[in-house]
């Protein structure tokens, strides 16, 4: 069946049943209506919107819908980790061809109900739309404390350090394009990391509660998004190209490029934050995923990063994180 | 220029510019960082989404940039406004071709911040994207007492009433795309009426705090809306269509069609709301905008609409709102 066959509000109907009632206390009115409606009663309220354009940020050849649910929510939660608060209110609009194939749509919204439930998201409402190519946009509701994380908050003395590993997003999808042959395990390892990023919530957490200031999610790739935050925060970087985390089956399956993938590579979704060197230690120990320390902020060269190699040479490097606009 | 030739991180400054800098206490973080922050003090949240695609919504023959940055927040105000709410904070997710001109992004901010600054929104962030036609999808957060308007709270022996006039915006897109000759003013009241709806956000607190419960924006048009009322609520409506308030322009310009664009056609904006006769009766005192009473809520044939004519006959009305999906 497809959905123009079903209606606008068929299927409004439809997502409704997906998303299921909520057992939220401070939650009051979902889908049905013209708004969603909550009781807010954090400090601070935070706010995000990011979508996913088909032919722009996914192929429906290799991605598949439930892949794609869960992907343009962690998207969402991962900028909501990035300043250190807890997701809790997603607003999903919908653009369809009418040719869409209902069981798409289901799909869709199991991939989505499938990470609301894994980090507490409320899928709250959205909107429906007819559109020339499949476009997710969704906006996510969070809440933090007083203290939050920011971009601009990076000082000289401060080291550097990313969570998990850098360049496997990029690393996969260049292999399920590729039709090079892998096994099994390395192609499940390379789909999950292309389409299922988990948001670093609970560590963006754990580093408020420990005092850090700065952090930023590694969205573009690590050499543009820690430039954002040498330029928000007026200050260099140095960055130890041989220190970059980078897994093991990345390495097996891109020996020569896993290096180019860790600095250039968007959509890791890690979180990348800057703190003395002792609190970085303590939280180390606190957080369960690898935390390595992969360089240092300087006074010098404001705004920029510099790459060094193991031989402590400057790598000559053209900025190559993603620009939406450019050629 | 072009907006591919300013790149994306060019854009977003660019945007942060046009925005300017916030003046609101409860205003923390904007345009800049992973996300935006602000501090909630109201009993109550409402959060809305809604999008304007590319010859879906809206062809640029007839649309200026200008209006649509209007309209497109307009549209989420709108829905605010229909839970008795106040607009507070606004995410836009903009998606452009390359090729689009800097001077039509430029327009496109100013149309939103003539509307912002109208109803006292904050343009708080969102995030730009490539993609094969112009998308601009808009989230909203806004704020209530704990009384707010539903869709579900009609009951029989209300009567239904609504705002300004109805189907000027229809008509205005007819008058737009058909190429027929109007005077200077009538061609600048179907601009206005299609592309500058004002959402009824003043009206809507008035509603709540003189104990209406249940109301909805005139978005998909009389009859598709007040369906919607009525299969929330599970009652009936009668409409008398002699009664439905037309604008002295649209009847001159559309006499024989003014009727049914009144019923079918959407995007007026308006707010349709049912309450007891009294209480209608005191609004229409306090609301400075005309307020008409249409027809009647009842319990027979719940979950539909019947039109009446002067006569007292029913008219045989095949539902004609807009559906994104049926053809």
């Amino acid at each position: 069946m497809k959905v123009w066959e079903l209606g606008e509000f068929g299927l409004i109907d439809l997502i409704a049943e997906l998303v299921g009632k909520s057992s939220r206390d401070e939650f009051i009115m979902g889908i049905g209506d013209d708004a969603s409606v909550w009781r807010a009663d954090s400090a601070v309220q935070i706010g995000t919107t990011d979508v996913l354009i088909q032919d722009v940020h996914f192929t429906l050849d290799i991605a598949s819908w439930r892949d794609l649910g869960w992907k343009a929510l962690a998207i969402n939660i991962s900028d909501i980790a990035a300043m250190g608060g807890k997701p809790g209110y997603a607003l999903v609009s919908l653009g369809l061809p009418p040719e869409t194939e209902l069981d798409s749509v289901v799909e869709l919204y199991r991939g989505l109900m499938e990470i609301a439930a894994t980090y507490d998201v409320e899928v709250c409402g959205g909107n429906v739309s007819r559109a020339p190519v499949v476009i997710i946009n969704l906006s996510l509701i969070g809440e933090s404390s007083e203290n939050i994380l920011t971009r601009s908050a990076a000082l000289p003395g401060d080291q550097i350090a990313v969570t998990g590993y850098l360049g496997q997003s990029a690393a996969g999808l260049r292999a399920l394009r590729s039709g090079l042959q892998f096994d099994d395990r390395t192609i499940a390892f390379f789909r999950e990391a292309h389409f299922r990023p988990f948001p670093r919530v609970a560590e963006g957490r754990i580093l408020v509660e420990n005092g850090v200031k700065a952090a930023i999610d590694l969205s573009d790739g690590l050499a543009a998004d820690l430039t954002h935050v040498c330029k928000a925060s007026n200050v260099g970087a140095y960055v130890w190209v041989d220190r970059l985390p980078i897994h093991p089956l990345v390495k097996a399956a891109f020996t020569e490029e896993s290096s180019g993938l860790a600095i250039s590579g968007g959509e890791d979704y890690e979180l990348l934050f800057t703190a003395k060197g002792e609190v970085i230690d303590r939280i180390k120990e606190l957080i369960s995923i690898p935390v390595t320390v992969i360089g240092e902020i300087v006074s010098d060269k404001p705004g920029q990063v510099t790459l060094y190699d193991e031989q402590g040479k400057v790598i000559d490097w053209a900025l190559g994180g993603w620009d939406h606009f450019r050629r």
